[in-house]
């Protein structure tokens, strides 16, 4: 049962019965619900934060969410009472990287029948590291190597357990050994990916495809700001020499950054291969924002080991634009606007059943 | 004598002869006084740096700054005269961390007659290690674990020697032995703090708590790049390995950064919590800009580490406004425009008093 | 005859033919060719993008660049007749880092025709690894030391082999030893720089020197982000303590940075110590865009080891303005704007000459 996915007919339908010069944008308040609610009032939307109890105050402050609504539970929002007023209110779904944890993907693609921007079929492929890799394939993107059980592991590697939700619960290892060492330390340990460590400078590019007009632009680009990996540099050598410390890698916020001009059209090219394996593997394909997160190394190599097909929180700098989105349009667009001018793209050329799932 | 604090009523004294539609806002030439003085421009003030003669010609350049005045030594501006001649020309000072360092917190509060904005009686909290922790601790804000005497380091450990500015003379230690061992090398070494070193990001959120609107705004967010250490980590391990070199942590500059959405609410918790104990611990408690250094571990917990109440030099790359300033302002909005602002905000609604001290 | 240099007169005899109503920008399609073409549009003249075949996909898809032409080979921009449909459509070449790459700093001086903006002599002293040494010095500016022969390595250096592009084949070493270790790896290792690796902050600041209004503004610095460099600090020192690995310095992309207010005194007198030394050294000075790289030390010592007499690719975070940018300009600014700018300038003045060459 729980495996029936929502048809897109389904949505269809609601959408039909919806007043269109009355949308409301509306998302869960985390991750990047401020760009996406502001960006709402600048493309002149009403906007809607559902937040948990803990964190209302914080949304109720700013003018341009025109209302919060506070719950115990985000799976809350689930409930059928719940979903029956947002769609009565004519409700548009943002999903974020939080908005996809707390609700669930499979809850999202089974359970949840208000109308969502993009298509929600990506979230399952995102999720899913097997599916994640194969999407990599078809697209001919380069990965790093994959070592399927620790006695082949014969370089730097990066463990990652599939528990360990960003970031946390992934360590460095060189061979079985400091493998089996480190697993000691983890819990859950039954279930884990062991990859090819790839040395470079990371870069994480705001793609948006844009259904509408067909083209694929690149709204940013950020780097994660770690911790504690980007705080052990700052050890002097002294110390580290003889430091025991396990080095983790939770996403606290996020560095801007522009990769070099002759890599951009690489990067794209990659986006674009990206979106044409979507289509090829799943219905609808990639539609808004999408995420890959890639290592250059030097020998300006783009090496890609993961997958976002949603907005993510690296465009929260560019809340006024970034030095990207100046290249494709002459007024401040944040990924969250970006996402909402898409709606009232489709919507003045009739077509919002495109960008809706 | 010198311990005599100038009372506000003198403070409000002096400002009941100011003629308020020309005041003037002047700070010393250094720090964040681009941004203050461009923001006085952009809110319809006149502007005047005070400057040593060596960097006159800097701010000379500037068209937005209307009057630049040389001083041999930055004290002058305690003498009778030159007070006289600021409070003429109807002045509000703005103290920035370089006035306060050249001024000194003590001949502010003793000396300096000058109207200044916000509240001058934090610069003697923030200046005072010991009062430092008190008002952390009355804020119920997590510091680094504090260790009485260096017997009692039993973990990772930054010393911070009072007579060190800016970052010279910190190092780090895990026992004893290596205080002893690196002490040797400090030369006015009488008076110390040992802190715990809390491995983590680092994060410096630009507070402004505005008296008249009555909230706290979050500004902007930048980490400090420190020299040697943020150059440390770029030395091949090959190197390092057998490298003597001894970490500092000069403040030469700010990289920009955003923290992930989910603690924002509590980065503003905790300056409301500092905000609410200054009250409690002192008259007026705090007026406008503030920053508390920060730490956000592995485990997304934030331990605080210093507070700076003024405006700080962090806020300079967003002499432009910040992604956060842009969910308050639909204009662009530096720290130094907002102090401006605020000064606006208060003359029209007859309460310039209350930001001024 | 391949030394024999382009003169002077014979530029401005071709520039009298030029339709000056109707300017063309060209340049290159990589490096900063983005924010040139897009400041050649805000400035209103019409651009250009000569693009290898495989990236004028990339290019045309920007609604500010008007026309892409597609090489096979970037030195074909040298055949005599692709010079004269450039000069007949009223082409103004803006060298950057990849054009003088491509064409080479020889082929431009001797071989092309084409009015450039700026003096292109400063290209033969920024690629000329003496002729730079000996323009710091006329400068009087601070730069590491430099050891003869490796016999003289009494610290930490950096070696560069000349034929190293882009900080490929840069490594450091301790001493004599270590020198002949190492250079077992470069294939070409014939011709190198040996100098003190001066351990601080590194700052590129983008200088541009206005010819029309006789001034040096800093229109923005930026970081380097490198390649394996900067992945280095975030190998956990368990790993690194005997991790065998070779350091490379790649450019990848530029992180913004904004230094401490006062240290930009300093660094704009360095950049007028240089634009003085180079109207001593050879015809014309420096025109336009400039950088010097710095390292800030922890005594606040700035200590400089690179010019580079054009715009940097650095420059591309502030395509849209940056801090220092809107100090000086009302509207956004990035430096490929301000040469178009420059241009105007010029044009309204009657001066066109005095930028071109």
């Amino acid at each position: 049962m729980s495996s029936q996915w929502i048809l897109k007919e389904e949505i269809d339908e609601i959408l039909d019965c919806y007043d269109q010069a009355n949308l409301k944008i509306a998302t869960i308040g985390s991750h990047s619900a401020l760009q996406i609610s502001k960006g709402a009032r600048d493309e002149n939307f009403k906007s809607l934060a559902i937040c948990s109890e803990a964190v209302s105050w914080f949304y109720e402050q700013f003018d341009f969410i025109d209302e919060v609504i506070s719950v115990r539970n985000y799976k809350d929002i689930l409930k059928k009472r719940f979903q029956e007023e947002l769609i009565q209110d004519n409700c548009i779904l943002i999903p974020h990287g939080s908005f996809v944890e707390y609700v669930g993907a499979e809850a999202i693609l089974t359970k949840l029948k208000v109308p969502c921007f993009g298509n929600r079929i990506t979230l399952e492929w995102e999720s899913d590291r097997e599916k994640e890799m194969s999407w990599f394939e078809e697209a001919r993107i380069k990965v790093p190597k994959v070592f399927k059980k620790p006695e082949e592991i014969d370089r730097l590697a990066i463990v990652k357990f599939f528990g360990a939700k960003g970031g946390k619960g992934y360590f460095l290892v060189r061979n079985k050994d400091e493998f089996y060492e480190m697993k000691k330390f983890i819990k859950k340990a039954n279930s884990y990916l062991i990859q090819e460590y790839v040395i470079g400078t990371r870069f994480y590019p705001h793609y948006f495809y844009s259904k509408i007009l067909d083209r694929l632009e690149l709204l940013g680009m950020d780097i994660r700001y770690e911790s504690n990996v980007d705080a052990l540099g700052r050890i002097p050598p002294r110390i580290s020499r003889s430091l025991e410390l396990r080095e983790s890698y939770s996403i606290t916020g996020n560095i801007p950054v522009v990769a070099r001009e002759s890599l951009l059209p690489k990067i794209l090219e990659i986006g674009y291969n990206l979106l044409n394996a979507s289509r090829k593997l799943f219905s609808f394909g990639i539609i808004g924002p999408f995420c890959i997160e890639m290592i250059c190394t030097e020998h300006l190599e783009l090496v890609c080991f993961e997958i976002s097909s949603r907005i993510v929180a690296g465009t929260n700098f560019y809340m006024d634009g970034s030095p990207y989105s100046s290249l494709y349009f002459d007024e401040p667009m944040s990924c969250g606007r970006r996402i909402c001018r898409e709606i009232n793209l489709a919507l003045s050329s009739g077509r919002l059943k495109e960008v809706i799932f």
